[in-house]
């Protein structure tokens, strides 16, 4: 019986080696290898397997996963052309020794890799396109029934955004107390999670929202540990933690649109020490094999983004103008991923006006760095209820349509960086100059040398395009229509 | 000859007793004793002279001053009603000796004496009224020809502002470049000042447009160096400066509404050491019979206006938000004299729109601080001429008109503030909440115990007034109409 489970599964590895022969990816896309194996003890810690993937000398080791009934993945992203070759490694025998290959063809136009740093302070796809975030919040709508995560997927559609930050564990918070549908691990409240089991269905879900940002052009900003808990998430003791980073490693790094975000307001976790924040991040860094971006966003305390294996800045501040500041000192893109919300609810981070949202992404862009997007608009307004019992759908956490007016002029403002301008320091020869609030009626610049530009006045709020007739060079002052909201772009001629 | 002269004196003293005995002048005014004296020498640091003024066992020592044209004058300001005497002391014969009595009258209802600190973060008038200052700005005011000084008058006297910043020297800036017709030396800019040779003519002046302030109930803020000079007053040596501040405590400690600004942007006076300012500021300390309120306003370095000689805080920001950390520090009321102005220059200073200014005025009486007032509108906008050669009449420097929409919700604020309402911190009976650019459609209180509020909202833009006809206690939710601007007074029933 025993020779003849061998000789079955050499069988069933020949079969997997023809069956994949002639198999095909995109390049950055995913393939994925499936195994059957046994379903005993807890094959998500006891069992380990890895896929070797080879391309000449290239080669990348994938850890796989246990996705529940019997099946193992192994999930692998080619970060290049052409054929490429894989084994398996596994402490179970019938994962073991497997292999394949498949090619690797030139990705879609829509297609366009992973993204990550680019000259200091940016970011840019693997295909070379600058990538410049617009991102938007999200925080618990994949723990939303489908029908409201579908909506927010066709409100996504309509290319406000670019980037969603999103957790993985559901959400507790004032607007957030139906319980969701799936949990991440096995057990309940009552009885205890057992952070050892994780629970498929949550993370098959997780993917899908994934996969459909990623088809929208989407980069998921991934949370993974967060304080706003009434599960007990938060607690989890420390050796589960890097057991649930290594799930999540195995399971998402491959897509091509992940980035991970330790935390959300990591000082506001009590169970957590500074060091255990550094140490995280450094497990994270050396696990994931396509180093995805990776950084940790703050509450009050600023994390020292200094760390080298921190990819950019990912920051909570109402004060646009600290950007200069933390370029110059941490030498990385600047991302304020929190600066309040477009809405009306009762506390002040939740009750921007969209002219006040709209204005800090542009101060974002023209200071150096990249402002995000969340609206916090209450929908029933009641003063006999306490606050907390109020279960409307806010965009912020859960998702839905959009109410407010800012996302069509932050498209409107990524539609001009898109096409090229950014801020003054790294790019001299198409930049932005942003007015905010302020209201003159003439702009004096002093160019220097010889060359000439051409103005344009952008009235950001009206969005509005008017570019000069006259070229500028010297001594110029610029006509401007004293009121607030408006930016200049220049462009050496 | 001598004899004669000796009886003359005594005979002239007797004279100047009967003339004066009953004399009479309200608490807190200025009674003045004018001296004919000797006009050789340099009469203005050769001549010294003192009055000595006594009422039962108080006594205060007042320095007299020369005035030109042989005229010498002591200038007292009586702090108590009731009988006054006085002698004077003097090492020019002619005017030592000299004695005389009038009464301290109680003052008119218009007359509340000096203002000084109380309640630590607060200011009152010497009757006991609360004061609140709503300052602006007016440089240059006094180096403008009568016809725009009286214009400037006419303009404040619509009632807008109770404090005035105002420097003694002339300014050189953009927008500043007429000649003034008074300089406050002798000599001039080609053959050099001689510093110890006042011009009576333009104290003269000066005083006129203090007293003017003060009929209209408005403090003069005055700054006594600032940096923007092309006269070479900035540059006056280290006795000099004593000399110019004795003369000044002479000439001006006694009028009621007369409040010490050391210097604008002392950080930019190059020729000046910290240890300078502490110097000059303990030294004016000493000097002045009235201890008037003293400060210092800076440019981007922060003073430490913890120094006990300094009654007040008064800088250069545009983080309102700074005003509580500010209180803490240095317990001292925080007044921000310069947060930019509302205008359309080409500087960010001073391109204010209206609804920022308004909104800082509002944010700085919610965070127990006070702001003021600044205009910088350009009436000529001319593209093809150098903005340094525009000679506009810009409020902030030179008076004239107000153009901007500030001043007028400036003044609602005031009669708000004006009627008991102040910060939460200082007086939780009666207390501003403000939203600034937010926009909530709900806040929420949680009042303690039993105590019913009233609640009024406030449309600080629109300046309209609306009290809810509920009265809160406990968890309150009140409904906001979601629009920036917005403020809510709190007032226990």
């Amino acid at each position: 019986m025993k020779q003849l489970t061998v000789i079955l599964i050499l069988w069933c590895g020949v079969i997997q080696w023809e069956a994949f022969a002639h198999q095909s990816v995109e390049r950055w896309k995913i393939y994925e290898v499936t195994l059957k194996g046994a379903d005993k003890g807890n094959p998500f810690v006891e069992t380990e397997l890895y896929g070797c993937f080879y391309q000449g000398t290239d080669t990348l080791l994938v850890k796989g996963f246990y996705d529940g009934d019997g099946l193992y993945r192994i999930r692998f992203s080619p970060p290049n052309e052409g054929n490429w070759q894989y084994h398996t490694i596994s402490n179970q025998k019938n994962l073991n020794r497997k292999r394949g290959s498949f090619v690797a063809l030139p990705p879609q136009k829509s297609n366009r890799g992973p993204v990550s740093i680019s000259d200091v302070f940016s970011f840019t796809y693997a295909d070379g396109t600058p990538y410049a975030p617009f991102g938007t919040t999200l925080y618990a709508w994949i723990h939303q029934p489908d029908s409201l995560a579908q909506l927010t997927i066709h409100t996504l559609s309509k290319g406000y955004f670019n980037k969603v930050r999103m957790c993985v564990f559901p959400k507790s918070y004032w607007w957030n107390q139906r319980e969701p549908e799936l949990y991440p691990f096995e057990g309940d409240v009552q009885s205890g999670w057992n952070f050892v089991r994780f629970n498929p269905l949550f993370f098959q879900n997780l993917e899908k929202r994934i996969a459909q940002l990623d088809s929208l052009g989407i980069e998921a900003d991934l949370i993974l540990f967060h304080p706003y808990d009434r599960w007990g998430f938060s607690k989890m003791d420390s050796v589960s933690r890097y057991n649930y980073l290594d799930y999540i490693i195995a399971r998402l790094s491959a897509y091509k649109n992940i980035w991970w975000s330790m935390a959300n307001e990591f000082d506001f976790l009590e169970h957590y020490t500074m060091a255990d924040w550094d140490n995280l991040i450094t497990y994270l860094a050396e696990k994931d094999p396509y180093s995805k971006l990776r950084s940790i966003h703050n509450g009050v305390i600023m994390y020292d983004y200094s760390n080298p294996k921190i990819s950019h800045v990912s920051v909570q501040t109402n004060d646009i103008s600290s950007i200069p500041l933390w370029r110059k000192n941490y030498q990385k893109p600047v991302i304020i991923d929190e600066c309040g919300y477009e809405g009306n609810v009762p506390w002040f981070w939740g009750q921007l006006s969209p002219e006040t949202l709209v204005s800090r992404f542009w101060e974002g862009i023209a200071k150096g760095g990249y402002v995000s997007h969340g609206e916090t608009y209450l929908t029933h307004i009641r003063t006999n209820q306490r606050v907390e019992e109020n279960d409307d759908v806010l965009w912020w956490s859960k998702g839905g349509i959009l109410r407010g007016k800012s996302p069509e002029r932050i498209a409107f403002l990524r539609k001009i960086v898109e096409s090229g301008c950014g801020n003054q320091v790294d790019n001299d020869e198409d930049y932005l100059v942003y007015f905010g609030t302020n209201q003159p009626v003439l702009h004096l610049f002093e160019f220097s040398g010889d060359a000439q530009y051409e103005i344009t006045i952008i009235d950001t709020w009206n969005m509005t395009i008017h570019t000069l007739e006259k070229s500028y060079s010297g001594y110029s002052l610029v006509p401007l229509p004293q009121k607030p909201y408006i930016a200049l772009r220049v462009r050496k001629k």
